[in-house]
């Protein structure tokens, strides 16, 4: 029996970066975790005051908040490097879209998941929130890895391989949150619909209707390309933003993945109405999509968090190099070498995340009562010599398999970089398969 | 005794990509390396028909040539993350010059080199182009480490650490050129001069005169930001690509570093005289430098290579980085995700790098008589899976920590992720020294 007020799990030594309010920054921190929560962080003493079952020597590494990934699209992953640098219409048309109508099923998502939640532990990420077909599957792979996730329906006016009757699209929906609600303390479900230009009027209001019901995040990609625009300009004599202002589906539960082609106005409204933003700047320049005007947006107050978005567009789920791109993209096209600097480039990946998801009570900083999600990063190694700035030398200078340990709720997932509850060469043998059949057909 | 014609190294298995002037791509190769050159390279037969000493098993994995880094300055590894997100004026002249004046010797320089180095193996870099001060210094760290190396005396008008008298500019390029000059089969010298606007005409042209004289590359940095072109244009009434023409300093030996802000003749121009360009896009983009027009210089025929920069403006020395950044940037900024394709990517950071630093001969591809530079890409890793274009997942998807062996000149300097002719952990303890210093005095 442990003695009342034990933690479970000890973290001793190295650098604390908490990501807190005040961005406290510990050195030689005890940090006590105890049923999935943070007992205690502070400053060791001289002499040991705790012990515990499982006591973890960080010294030399960074304890930090697991990364936040705020939008992905995780069973893509079975699509990486299918077709890369080809017209974003070719792209989709011709790849994308029929090896999804082909291949898209609840085993391909499910196994897909598993490989691209593996990926993210050994990785760092500890939270991700994800859209597609059969979300429910993605839902179950997290749960039986032990991830925290925020799993959005994908809906769509195409009939999609989870629902050949776009009519359905409320019954998929009620459906979808009744089954991923209270199912663990570690899942927390979403409605996505797809575009402004994929989805009807209807469809963006029904379906917002049905998220704002049940209070629940709505996830929409939003003002991502040139086309975008002309598309909603032609159809609607409008812009996207104003757009899905005059349909009443701006509020502060409404995520705005992408947010590249904005005017002033636009950015505005998303900061008026409180509208999260998700930034995916890989998968922005991958696609030739352009670059979020994201220091202008922060400026005005808007909430960002940082997405890898799915694998087919990126092409990984490692978000050290999401941070990476993300601080050095801004500077090259606004001409100013301080924007996007590295300490609020880890806040997007870590605490503006949790608030993008509206998570930010449980996550995304080490403090008490919060969640124990948290990565280890060993700083001991040649690429990360020497070390004057730990913001820095993570942002610009660590990669994913920098991360040592990850734990999430108070679970230690990845230890020394061995995955401890994912059999990761099986994953890995599914998804082959699944790739095999697809390459069989499209070569 | 080895029998005659027996490889001393012997790889089998796997992938391997040659980036021959045919991209032949050999499925289950056999290559024979002997006496520090490949020996043959074929496809393996049903029955095994080499021995030799080492075999290394590559199943699963790539071979492909090593990674060629033409632009860097490895000591300034000792002020990785010293000063980051400043303008560029503010870290220059408040950070790095002053760093530079005071700790920058012979010591800094060649401890400094050897961390730089370790790290430039461990993610599959063979040959590196550097200019700094004491430049031999840099010289014989690679010599020590085995590492294949175009070292670069840097020049410049103002007093330097290992030069108070800038008017000794020629004596200390010749007497470079003699320490360097056959000194290794590894080691090819080169000069420097620093900028159009930190050397004079005078110091341009008689350095170049030195470099014509023994037929040696001669490498600038040029039109790099938007302030160069102010000054070139205020003192000599033209831009810095058309002053050095007029100085008669351009040629097929010429290798210009940066190159963003040209114009259409300008670029005209490098293709007609046949000058070389080291493209940076991780360093140009943190130090908001802007972005070369890399896609326009390729169209006109311009040899174009791939280079890290130094540590205080990247923040690391992985190529695989600069690849995924060199594929993704130029696609955001033209909005034409079919520039910059991986294949092209991976040929600049290999064969094409090899033809910037004149060394296409020896090395940059897997052929018959060149010297044995090559790599081992282990592709078993879950953000390497699933795999349909191999060119695709090195770009986009791998990282230096996916190289598990290094091959250079014949010689295994890292195997299955270990150095095993430096000892890291004391090279990493002397910078941190050197670190040490500057921080106490930088704080």
């Amino acid at each position: 029996m442990k003695r009342n007020g034990e933690p479970d799990i000890l973290i001793t030594g190295g650098t604390a970066l908490t990501m807190s309010k005040t961005m406290e920054v510990i050195e030689n921190p005890v940090i006590g975790i105890k049923n999935g929560k943070i007992l205690f962080v502070k400053k060791a003493g001289h002499f040991p005051e705790y012990s515990a079952k499982e006591i973890l020597d960080a010294s030399g590494s960074v304890v930090m908040p697991g990364l936040i990934n705020v939008h992905t699209h995780l069973p893509m992953i079975c699509f990486r490097g299918l077709a890369d640098d080809l017209p974003l219409m070719e792209w989709l048309n011709e790849h994308i879209f029929p090896a999804e109508s082909k291949y898209v099923n609840r085993d391909m998502v499910y196994n897909g998941s598993l490989l691209a939640i593996a990926e993210m532990i050994l990785s760092g990420t500890t939270t991700f929130s994800d859209v597609y077909f059969y979300e429910s599957s993605v839902a179950q792979a997290a749960i039986d890895s032990g991830i925290r996730a925020l799993p959005a329906q994908g809906l769509i006016d195409f009939p999609t391989p989870d629902n050949l009757d776009p009519s359905r699209k409320v019954q998929i929906a009620e459906k979808f949150i009744k089954k991923c609600t209270g199912v663990s303390p570690l899942i927390s479900p979403a409605l996505a619909c797809h575009t402004p230009f994929t989805c009807s009027a209807e469809t963006l209001r029904i379906i917002k209707e049905v998220a704002r019901k049940a209070n629940l995040p709505y996830i929409i990609h939003l003002a991502e390309t040139r086309d975008e625009v002309k598309i909603i300009r032609e159809r609607y004599g409008t812009t996207p933003v104003r757009y899905l202002h005059s349909l009443g589906v701006l509020d502060n539960l409404t995520v705005a993945v992408h947010c590249i082609w904005l005017d002033e106005e636009e950015m505005d409204i998303l900061a008026d109405y409180g509208v999260k933003v998700s930034h995916n700047p890989e998968s922005n320049m991958k696609l030739a999509s352009g670059v979020a005007p994201i220091p202008k947006l922060l400026e005005k107050g808007v909430t960002v968090g940082l997405g890898t978005d799915g694998c087919a567009s990126n092409n990984d789920m490692d978000m050290f190099m999401e941070m990476d791109t993300a601080a050095k993209i801004h500077k090259a096209t606004t001409g100013d070498p301080t924007v996007m600097d590295a300490k609020a480039v880890l806040r997007m990946a870590t605490i503006e995340g949790a608030k993008v998801l509206g998570l930010e009570d449980k996550i995304g900083s080490i403090e008490v009562e919060k969640c124990a999600d948290m990565i280890i990063l060993d700083m001991k190694k040649p690429h990360l010599t020497p070390l004057y700035n730990y913001y820095s030398q993570i942002v610009y200078s660590a990669s994913g398999s920098d991360v040592s340990t990850v734990i999430i709720d108070g679970k230690i997932l990845m230890k020394e970089r061995r995955l401890l509850n994912m059999d990761i060469y099986d994953i890995m043998e599914r998804v082959r398969k699944i790739a095999d059949a697809i390459s069989g057909n499209n070569s």
